[in-house]
């Protein structure tokens, strides 16, 4: 009897995640390939699936079958448990949000975000605010209809990363940025001269197949998944069978579209390594954008950027680029690829400062959805920040609030989820060394092979059995803390800058 | 009160429209981009998506309406007739097809097009045969589903070309082939050695330069739409502002992606004049294939394969090719683009032999479908025919009877439209001739435009205000036959072949 209740509600599951997956199609489309004409249409289109997905999710009888279910709960196993927990607990916030709403909001994604891309790309700061603040109104009214105990915030971040809380992320990022700013400090008062390699000419063609060389080599499967361009690299998965990964390529630094390829790699790693067979369920999901986040960053900086990757990795990019890398030593690429600069655009920034990047639009988008900061006042306010923060100011707005697609594409609550990406990587390489030590000195690709099973196995295939605090925990034994990851840093960073 | 209630009518219609055209880009990628792996995920996500349209073709709420609507004929508009009439006519096919078909056929034909696309790759008749059979089991239950009068394709072509019947299709096609046939035997007998000019070496980047060229010049809007590559050129329009063209390219001939691109863009140029002002209903929708085909084939042979053309368009071809074209004069063009041959493969045929390669599939298909030829003797059955309508015998399967993407597809009743298109074509042509004596001796950018306005304000804006024979009728004052294409024919080749 149970048994057949929970059927029913896992085909009903499937059915809905089929059509999200035909929504993020729409979007993946919309990112890479739309004609410039056509957005008004992909709009309604994405608009129209939208109320047809909540339609379903809050249907009466998807409801009375959770009801069922929820009452049945003591005959659940643990995983129908997790389905129906997990189920229930986006059900009960998508019920809060009035079906207008949700449609006004696919809507306006639709067109913030090619209005977004206009104004970084014209510079027109002036262009993008109605967009910005109609985007914030509707936020706000989706954050109001969720409901929250102390902090508006609390309900988007929920989005993202379930479980987690303004306060407990204020503190945890106060501690970082303590044991940062010290580092970056001794950092920037023992200078190198940058690396030129990798400013040379390098031809796209050239970096297209370097790209997928690297997934490849990383154990990305490019017969599940595709790499294309777009304005922001991103990954999104429509099943463990197609997972699509973007870059965007620039001709004058190798390192760009490399660690960005690397790093969406990382996300379509995890994308890839979900269980097939409990597709469509909540078994089948990544468990929070922070645990995402520690993949990508994992394997773009902690192997990407290591010593033992560039001794594995240099002699490919010296064949794909020979005039380019002729002569160069794995300790040289190693430096190159570890400069460490206060600089303006977060995606492309090294590993120590990347996290004060994240601090600042984590404070700056909490004030904006609270009402303290206007949205006209946002340029001004992010120059300041980086002022007191990385003691630079960007001269324009393309390179200063408008770099990052997330708040044109709605995303507000996303970017702290990028820091614990970092800590949540930190926590699971040292678990993983003290496992696996030789993972320290040499990463071929046995070492490669040996990692990425650790992870599909602890991480990846998990799903949503845990939440994110819990499977670390589950894995490395540890609360969520910095100290792995800034020691990590710290080591690392000394070395290179005694 | 009638208005109110065809404004609920329309909004329903547009909701649908909006889902149908997230289906056909889940279609459009997988043709162009989906990962090998995704092919049943792929499967899956149509199948879902078929769903929730069938059931909001066939809710009752949709019905009801419909209904009022009916009961109100008298008070309607010769517009809002139109739309009802025309969802009227689907719906009730739509409902006669229990949804359990309809969610089967698309997800066969997700699992038929892949293995027909393999099996062509690798000329394995016998992998494709029990996906044929399974498709033509599923459409002889959807024909005998909907009903017919006679004849089961009936039913099937009905999809295509409203209104058209077996019995006046055997007749017309009939007299074309009378036609075709002594002026084919004349050309045979007077042949010409083949041009080389041709059939050089023609890298790809240059070809999909020149592709996008032609089609600008020839009025598709690039701001609103693409080309892409595929296995089988298509076209694909999910809205005036996003029509979607495919070509493949051939290094060892420029004629077969030029052509095939031609083709495609005046399906894109049909799909592009549709009035984006009714976009959802039948008034913005293409009212027959047998017309979107008259479109394709007028650009692509009437024009792009005209004397007057080449005089315009030569130049450009030869700047992206000179070392190709150099010294190439427009009558060695001409001839070049007007070889007759006798060839296995349709989509590169003369306009001569087309259609006989069309009368071929008509007559199989029919066999097949009302079970006369078994699968397993598809190929023995190509082959014969192929000898007794073009005396040549195809080696291979894949350059016989796996040639053709559609029946991979599932589209059955779909080919005789492509001889419709034909005539349809040349009746246009005439017409136009008569109203625009210009046309016939030079085709300068003045004369395309003003030919592409004449084809939007008659035909492409009407929608499906008409039927196809009805629209033509309207426009040329002459009933459907042979005699306009047959005499364009002659005449051309006459010349040519004297």
């Amino acid at each position: 009897m149970v048994d057949e209740l929970f059927a029913r509600f896992v085909a009903q599951l499937k059915e809905r995640s089929l059509l999200e997956a035909a929504q993020s199609l729409l979007d993946w489309d919309q990112e890479t390939l739309l004609p410039p004409k056509a957005v008004a249409a992909r709009s309604a289109q994405r608009g129209a699936l939208a109320g047809v997905v909540h339609d379903k999710k809050t249907a009466p009888e998807a409801q009375e079958l959770l009801q069922a279910l929820r009452e049945e709960d003591g005959r659940l196993s643990f995983e129908q448990k997790t389905v129906v927990n997990e189920v229930g607990r986006t059900l009960d916030r998508a019920l809060r949000v009035p079906r207008e709403l949700v449609q006004a909001i696919a809507e306006q994604e639709s067109c913030a975000l090619p209005a977004w891309a206009e104004a970084r790309r014209t510079d027109d700061f002036a262009a993008f605010r109605p967009f910005l603040e109609r985007t914030l109104e509707l936020k706000r009214e989706l954050a109001q209809a969720i409901g929250y105990e102390t902090d508006l915030y609390d309900a988007l971040l929920e989005e993202y990363e379930p479980g987690a809380r303004v306060t407990d992320l204020v503190a945890v990022l106060g501690q970082l940025r303590t044991r940062l700013v010290p580092l970056l400090k001794r950092i920037v008062s023992s200078p190198r001269p940058p690396s030129s390699r990798f400013t040379q000419k390098f031809d796209i063609a050239g970096q297209r197949r370097l790209g997928r060389q690297v997934l490849t080599a990383i154990g990305f499967d490019f017969e599940a998944g595709r790499l294309d361009e777009s304005n922001h690299p991103f990954c999104s998965g429509f099943h463990p069978t197609d997972v699509r990964l973007t870059t965007r390529y620039d001709e004058g630094d190798l390192r760009s579209a490399l660690f960005s390829s690397i790093h969406e790699g990382g996300h379509g790693i995890y994308e890839q390594g979900l269980e097939p067979e409990n597709w469509g369920t909540p078994l089948s999901q990544w468990t929070s954008m922070g645990i995402h986040e520690s993949q990508s960053r994992l394997w773009e900086n902690i192997i990407g950027r290591s010593r033992s990757f560039w001794q594995h990795f240099l002699p490919a990019v010296t064949k794909i680029f020979p005039a380019q890398f002729s002569g160069c030593t794995v300790e040289e690429a190693y430096r190159g690829v570890n400069e460490v600069t206060c600089s303006m655009i977060r995606v492309e920034a090294d590993e120590v400062t990347y996290n004060l990047h994240i601090i600042l639009r984590f404070e700056l988008e909490r004030a904006l959805l609270s009402g303290d900061l206007a949205a006209s006042d946002l340029p001004a306010a992010w120059r300041e920040k980086m002022k007191e923060y990385l003691d630079i100011v960007p001269q324009t707005d393309a390179e200063g609030c408008l770099q990052d697609i997330h708040w044109g594409m709605g995303l507000f609550g996303y970017f702290p989820t990028y820091a614990l990406g970092n800590l949540y990587a930190g926590m699971l390489w040292r678990t993983a060394v003290e496992t696996n030590a030789s993972l320290s000195t040499e990463l071929t690709n046995e070492q490669l092979d040996w990692l990425n099973t650790w992870l599909r196995e602890n991480i990846h295939r998990q799903g949503r059995r845990y939440s994110a605090g819990a499977l670390v925990k589950r894995v490395t034994g540890r609360e969520l803390a910095v100290d792995d990851f800034c020691d990590y840093l710290e080591a690392k960073y000394t070395e290179l800058y005694s």
